[in-house]
């Protein structure tokens, strides 16, 4: 018998990520999760994805990179408690290069265990505003880690092409128990219901024809 | 008058990072360093990375991304407490894809205050047995950045073909006071003098025909 590919799954508890996680099970992969704190209001998101792999039984490693902050105070509004998180997709949401960030802590933990995929939850409708959501840039990045690790570690988003209501549509399909997902880029305890976020995953329940399960006080 | 371009320079203490740092500005850089701990033994470089940039005036971050230590346990003798830093240049003193990570934090600072350069200390003689120091890795990372910020952010090793004696000249003729620079792999309180960091300053003084003002232990 041949041991599975092991698969490094960048975890943030959101909507997307969660079912990327279900997916790279389903698929047969090892899996080891990643999620990140890096001084993100939202931080029951953490909570969340706790839950998800303690139910599955994976190996689960949250790395603290909230010294980031002092980079992004002033910038973000995920992250500065000063700055609001707006409605619109406006500069303030923006966290730069945070996939980036998010992908080179991955490389070096797939280099260390030897894992030759990082799936991250990227999906078709990030791809207009957030750059580091599109296939050319994880597929550049995806060079620069095989250049610098000699490693041939691949770098996927498998839903990077296709619909909030299509992840929902397969996150039923695949058991994922979509009410504990976090999409808020706020504090809770429950979803505000205005975020940005927040307006995706509502349209994206009411385009998938599927009751969105999730309780918003906005 | 135009204003000078801003550079990141990442900054660990070393003999190169420090040319580098007094390169940047020798070029007329408005130069901003960014320091990472990682959990590394060598805690002092930080100390005297603190000192240069005090000295110089410029804006230093020094960013804690200690939690990599979850990562790197076991993986390489420069965190791990546990494993030996050895003379040789062996497995254990690589720490996997360490400049992809403290890149990808640079390419975030960058794009966060508007620098278009970025400048790290890979040198020649790090080519063979670090892939993350050759210049087909940054100019493929580079491209990433560019692709995942909508920035042209360029990076650059401005020592990444020449030879630790060359450094150690042009650190001369910079006036870098080369004796509070910090290489090696080890604690301190002074070098030890037998790790592979330590092996390179001394032939680097030597091939150099300079004096070596380091103390050495061993």
């Amino acid at each position: 018998m041949v041991d599975p590919v092991k698969a490094v799954v960048i975890l943030s508890g959101g909507l997307d990520s969660v079912t990327v996680l279900y997916w790279a099970q389903a698929q047969g992969y090892d899996v080891f999760a990643l999620t990140f704190l890096y001084g993100q209001k939202a931080e029951l998101e953490i909570k969340r994805a706790k839950e998800f792999t303690a139910k599955l039984g994976f190996t689960h490693k949250i790395i603290d990179l909230s010294a980031l902050k002092e980079i992004y105070i002033g910038v973000t509004s995920l992250v500065d408690r000063n700055l609001d998180v707006t409605s619109e997709f406006t500069a303030p949401i923006i966290v730069p290069f945070r996939n980036g960030i998010f992908m080179s802590v991955a490389v070096a933990y797939a280099d260390s265990i030897g894992a030759e995929r990082i799936f991250y939850g990227a999906q078709g409708g990030d791809v207009a505003n957030y750059p580091d959501c599109r296939r050319e840039f994880y597929k550049a990045f995806e060079k620069a880690a095989q250049l610098g690790t000699e490693k041939t570690i691949e770098i996927d988003a498998p839903f990077g092409n296709v619909t909030k209501s299509t992840i929902i549509s397969k996150a039923v399909e695949l058991g994922v128990p979509l009410e504990r997902t976090w999409s808020c880029y706020n504090q809770g305890p429950i979803h505000c219901g205005i975020c940005e976020s927040c307006l995706n995953r509502r349209r994206g329940f009411a385009d998938a024809g599927v009751i969105d399960p999730t309780q918003y006080s906005g």
